[in-house]
């Protein structure tokens, strides 16, 4: 059985979780508290150098790490990637977006107000991050202006990893209503088959 | 002929320029100086409305963004980037461990001191960068002390992610002689064939 090592509240482990469900794929959940250093230890440096989750661990010991690369192992073959060379490359375009321009603002900011405490450094930093964040949901919005979906007008990964930590960017301080288009987009997510909430197990 | 919107000294386009140049691929360069805003002007922000380059026109007009994502559609069916599942995926963990682990710290430190002012913050800033771009390089030598290129001991587009910024991080202010595995693997990408510097036109 596939095994995934992870933290409950990560949107990037959400991912993970939510395309194992949609593909109907059981696994074991194996929770590291990060708040603690867990995905830090020696031990588990052995499974992820980077030290970070998620990790997925096959039944023959091999690991993958980084959300949108495990992402893009479990759907090869699947609904969820398509097979078509331009869609497929859009569909990077749309998982890169969101780890450079989406998660390191809006993940970090949601990370900070839950789990940190502000310094007048952090204050700066997460001002900086609101900007940033706020950037990357306008180009979302004209995008879903005139689509359903990221790529191809269908429902894929590229939708699974942008939907892990926009549908939850008011817990970072974002407000989505004036990003109508968006809001109907992750309502569209939400009615996907299978789907379930972050707070899943 | 495909088209290549670019800045002349982003490593980021110069992971394009340098697989195209390995393919055989010719293409139209079209500089857009993003040191005087030119890439969010109106008319750039229509090719691409993240506001940033690289980008690659086809000739039907077709854009796409985000050098990683550029890297996997030109390599797609190539020796460039492997067809089995596992290596494949394994070459997406280390583009994304380059989008969100490498690229903002080292090039954006490169960046900052080639092109920026520093005030206090910008040194705090700068000083955090410079500790987890050391992460970084620290989780690559550990991975190039047992392996010759990043996946399957063959050179792919995960070598050249990760190379664009790397071979030029002394410019940002890492000191890369302590890093004996990754000092000997530059030295291993520099001599694909085809190879050509960050500064060829």
């Amino acid at each position: 059985m596939l095994r995934l090592y992870d933290f409950h509240d990560s949107g990037n482990g959400y991912k993970v979780r939510l395309l194992l469900g949609q593909l109907g794929i059981p696994y074991e959940y194996v929770e590291v508290d990060i708040l603690t250093g867990k995905s830090r230890t020696p031990e588990f440096l052995e499974k992820n150098i980077n030290g970070r989750i998620p990790v997925l661990e096959l039944e023959d010991g091999r690991r993958l790490a980084e959300s949108n690369a495990i992402l893009f192992y479990l759907a090869d073959g699947t609904p969820f990637l398509p097979q078509e060379r331009w869609a497929r490359s859009q569909v990077m375009q749309w998982m890169f977006f969101e780890q450079y321009s989406h998660e390191p603002n809006i993940a970090t900011s949601r990370f900070w107000l839950r789990h940190t405490e502000f310094d007048s450094h952090r204050r700066r930093r997460y001002a900086e991050k609101i900007k940033d964040g706020i950037a990357a949901l306008q180009v979302m919005e004209k995008h879903l202006s005139s689509s359903l979906f990221f790529v191809a007008d269908r429902y894929s990964i590229a939708d699974i990893a942008l939907y892990a930590y926009t549908h939850v960017a008011d817990e970072g301080g974002f407000d989505l209503s004036p990003f109508g288009a968006i809001r109907a987009w992750l309502d569209r997510v939400r009615n996907q088959p299978g789907h379930k909430p972050i707070t899943a197990a």
